[in-house]
């Protein structure tokens, strides 16, 4: 196999051309043969192979550079850089992460994970040689989906002006994780198609046609390579911005890639190098449905169906039918995503409802203040975005909506720990960053009844109100505990003595567990279901104190600025009497890995919380 | 006078048309006359006095909706909206706010003050009228500055799609507040100076030229409107993506200008009007050097000048002269701004390192993972910007430099209250939002002196570390007590016991004040100088134990997430004896005025926190 003589960077150059062919399929092969048993990202994996054999070809790794945009597309890449044998441990606890980590190889250039950056990134290296006088290549590897967030075209307005050879490969394959959006997804399919170029070719046709000797004047142009056709070329928007614009070029053709790239590097400022892939490439099922084969669950290759078939809903699901419902309700409800229709379950209310639905595209900073500005216009948006990725519009939460106490609901998927995508994905700041914004209200729920209570509460609430949920199946237990939600107020779910449970949304299934087995311990213990994390239910904090000794928060959130430091806050303020235990996440970024396998090693799965429990018990005696 | 015959909004389509220009003139002068006194924003507002009135022409308000980006050039709306009285009043505390407020106004159709919002909010309320059927009018006036951020492309590319009439005015006065940047810049400049249009045409011809008959060719083309004349639009970039280009047109024509905006009222869908406009235009020395006049002090009108002389340095005076001297012994520092040179005062390091300096434009995302991307290629980044800018990079500052621990210096400018630019500029999140990302290191200087310490600390660091420091002139006290600076390290000003004041930075300067005052009470009071909010000096903490009853928190910054909390936290945690009293902002937004009565409003001045402290010490006796 040409495949296992590839062993470490640079190794590629080694083989003889006609290999490189054959390099592509089996890497093909071990990817669909890997993912298929691990879970990964399939389809934009699939995609990249060739145009990555290509930079290899091109790059002297590690000296030169190559920053992968969002990064989830970088397994070839960890291939040809040595990493072969890590890819049975990929995306596993202690393994090789499903993204660029520069601690994981020095070929890794940047760490990705969220969209939009690696211009941004590439320019800061590209001006970096330019002052220490290197050569080095630099190339940024930017796909069209991610060339929708704004920072790529902050990054670009900048990157005309360097005086630096700095290659950014746009690697467009027509759509982002679902359908592209927008005014430059438009422009790039007429670049792709030639559109813009037929279009002014055949106007000034037109016009000439219609001069005398009009036709002989075309023949003239037809037959010259200068003038006016190299006039109409494609890319001009780049070109307009001051960016040199090579292709378009297909992506999965290696010595065509080769050629462009050796062309780009020759220029003494960006230049950027269009590409065009097929997602899935070389995978039937695949390449057919793209957007099923982004992040995958292990599947059977024959028949591109996931292996485990899911039994429970999700909170995304639940949220999804809830909110379909209450837009039949509400004329005014409106929904936005960026970019994120199926992941957030906002697909069926654009089915529903398609005039009241919005994907914006890659952009979590105008979903936000377009929603603000939704609401001042008289409509109730709900903005639904992964809590990681809601950090990129911090600044438009206080600007936009809490300043003006717009009232836009934020339905915070994926909030707290979300597995094998790892620390550029975890949802673990939220509730730390959405405290420090006045005006905003933060709910938890603790099960499915409750996320479908809180949306409907929302619809009549008037002011911000963010509800974040995890990732995963819907917790249905304590269905019979079911309550109205009142603002600002928290639940009482076991009311006992000696110990109070304090427990944040998803904490509360666990926090179920550590108070049967405190129980077995012979402990009454008191359960309170959090609800509101902000504003936070001082009422029930003072009224614990009358007959318990200790209290123990409990959330998936780091430790600084979340929940439990304001109860310890709290409590010291007040002089209550009970002790405050915080269960929380450490301060620190979390590794990707197995949910149940990353909460036991950050200290919050039931047994350690009962480890802690009992040892403060222990020492108080 | 004309100006006296508008007192309500609507109230200017009573005038004949040959009192546009007296009223336009009038405007002027109340202006100069208004902010040379009040001080406040001069160069914007004289820029977009005949667009201001030409959309007021246009409108109705305040069924159509104006969304000023940025919005300090709204004065000319608020006067015509019934405000002009409260001009005596502007940017004072309880006085009319110097950015559109929609609780002044139900003509202010959504609040602004951070750049590249109106395009979006805009856009929302375009989609909230299609909804709702409404054929009301939506303008966003966006400034070519504000255009080099991100979120205006992303909103852009949105409004790209919509099929509601939506009409954006690019208010191009080539430049934001210093000099414009970018691909974008140099576009707009060729669609002002019309050089692409030139250009392109110059090649049709030189082509045609070559041809038979290529001269009478030339000669029928010049003759038709149509054909490949109209080909060449300028806008094309606009155009490309789905937005109808019209203009560009000049912004102080009002006859014009109600011309193209009536023309574009017919479109549905979205439509760019490119205005040229002269800042400062009407006022001499405001014309000449704008940057001069963008926020002033009040000043002199004949001569321009500021009539309060600064006297003493700011902490933006010290960073700009520190930073130009590490500039000669570091060559890998580099210095990053977004758009603010001469707020930051990068300006000196610009004269003395050009190669090292980057002014990214409005594109604060980009500006840190630049940086991030700089600090990967070697080189040791200061990126300068004001707290409240900063809020817009806080998840790149967590997923493109903290993640990675890359060493950038963050010099956070303008952090705390900021004054009369009111609630959207305070720089008082920052402590918080920043405590909340892992690997970050903050410190808060107390002088001068201690600035430029830890600016030398921060060279010879290897790690992300924000510095923080507030508007306006830098204490020059305590220069005895100054000692060299440690890693996590707080230091102990004066050592006594009973009472401790632990004060963060800037608060350190009022907690001598405190300090003294206490002491004449009789009471023995230590003194801490915070120096690093993270890490917190925990030891330090533990040993106030031994002989102080009450640790009193000083921060300008709000109570949640932020220093105070912490130390409560850790007290309680561990069972300190003493009793923690926080003194911070309270968790809301503040207004606009000055910083003196701010401070007292909100309770950090030196008289409320004694009477809280004394308060505290008679409850306990």
């Amino acid at each position: 196999m040409v495949l296992e003589r590839i062993n470490k960077p640079n190794d590629i150059k080694t083989l003889k051309p006609e290999e490189y062919e054959i390099l592509a399929e089996e890497i093909r092969a071990f990817l669909i043969d890997k993912i298929s048993r691990s879970g990964g990202h399939l389809a934009s994996n699939l995609g990249v192979v060739e145009l990555t054999i290509a930079m290899h070809l091109v790059c002297s790794l590690p000296e030169d550079k190559i920053i992968w945009d969002v990064g989830h597309q970088s397994y070839t890449h960890k291939l040809l850089t040595g990493r072969r044998e890590g890819f049975d441990e990929l995306r596993k606890y202690g393994g090789i992460s499903g993204f660029p980590k520069k601690r994981e190889s020095s070929c890794d250039a940047f760490g990705t994970g969220h969209s939009s950056t690696s211009i941004s990134a590439g320019l800061g290296y590209a001006e970096a040689n330019r002052i220490l006088g290197k050569k080095n290549l630099v190339i940024s590897v930017i796909g069209d989906g991610a060339l929708t967030g704004g920072m790529a075209y902050e990054a670009l307005n900048n990157a005309a002006r360097s005086k630096q050879n700095f290659i950014i490969v746009l690697n467009d394959n027509e759509m982002s994780i679902s359908h592209n959006v927008g005014g430059m997804s438009e422009y790039l399919n007429q670049l792709r198609t030639g559109d813009i170029y037929n279009n002014l070719k055949n106007s000034v046709m037109d016009t000439l046609k219609k001069m005398p000797k009009g036709e002989k004047a075309i023949a003239k142009i037809r037959k010259t390579k200068s003038g006016i056709k190299q006039l109409f070329i494609p890319g001009m928007l780049f070109e307009d911005m001051g960016i040199t614009y090579l292709g378009p070029v297909d992506g999965h053709n290696i010595k065509k890639l080769v050629r462009v790239l050796e062309e780009a590097k020759k220029l003494d400022h960006a230049v950027l190098v269009h590409v065009i892939t097929t997602k899935g490439k070389g995978y039937l099922p695949a390449e057919k449905e793209p957007w099923k084969f982004h992040g995958v669950e292990p599947f059977d290759i024959e028949t591109g169906m996931a292996i485990r078939q899911k039994t429970k809903p999700t909170y995304t699901d639940i949220f999804s039918a809830a909110l379909v419902k209450l837009g039949e309700k509400y004329s005014d409800l409106v929904a936005i995503t960026a970019a994120m229709p199926d992941g957030t379950g906002l697909a069926r209310f654009r089915e529903a409802y398609p005039e009241r639905f919005f994907d914006v595209g890659i952009a979590e900073e105008h979903a936000v203040t377009f929603a603000a500005g939704l609401a001042a216009g008289g409509m109730k948006p709900v903005v639904a975005v992964y809590s990681s990725f809601l950090q990129r519009a911090y600044d438009q939460m206080i600007h936009d909506v809490c300043i003006q106490n717009l009232p836009v609901i934020f339905a915070v998927d994926r909030a707290g720990l979300v597995g094998s995508d790892g620390e550029t994905h975890q949802g673990i700041f939220d509730l730390s960053f959405l405290s420090t914004i006045p005006n905003m209200n933060i709910f938890a729920p603790m099960n499915l009844y409750e996320l479908t209570d809180i949306l409907k509460f929302a619809m009549e609430f008037n002011g911000p109100l963010a509800i974040r949920y995890p990732r995963g199946e819907a917790y249905d237990g304590l269905k019979e505990l079911r309550t109205p939600i009142e603002y600002g107020k928290s639940q009482v779910l076991y009311k006992e003595r000696d110990i109070a449970l304090v427990a944040v949304g998803n904490m509360v299934k666990t926090a179920v567990n550590v108070r049967e087995q405190l129980k077995q311990y012979g402990y009454y213990v008191t359960l309170i279901n959090v609800r509101f994390v902000q504003p936070m239910d001082e009422l029930m904090l003072e009224e614990l104190e009358q007959n318990h000794f200790l209290v123990v928060t409990l959330e998936e959130n780091i430790l600084n600025g979340g929940f439990g430091v304001k109860v310890t806050r709290f409590a010291k303020n007040r002089n209550m009497s009970y002790h405050v235990l915080n269960l929380s996440l450490p301060n620190l970024y979390v590794e990707h890995g197995n949910v149940g396998i990353l909460m036991k090693e950050v200290g919050i799965d039931t047994d350690t919380i009962l480890d802690r429990i009992l040892e403060y018990l222990k020492d108080r005696k």
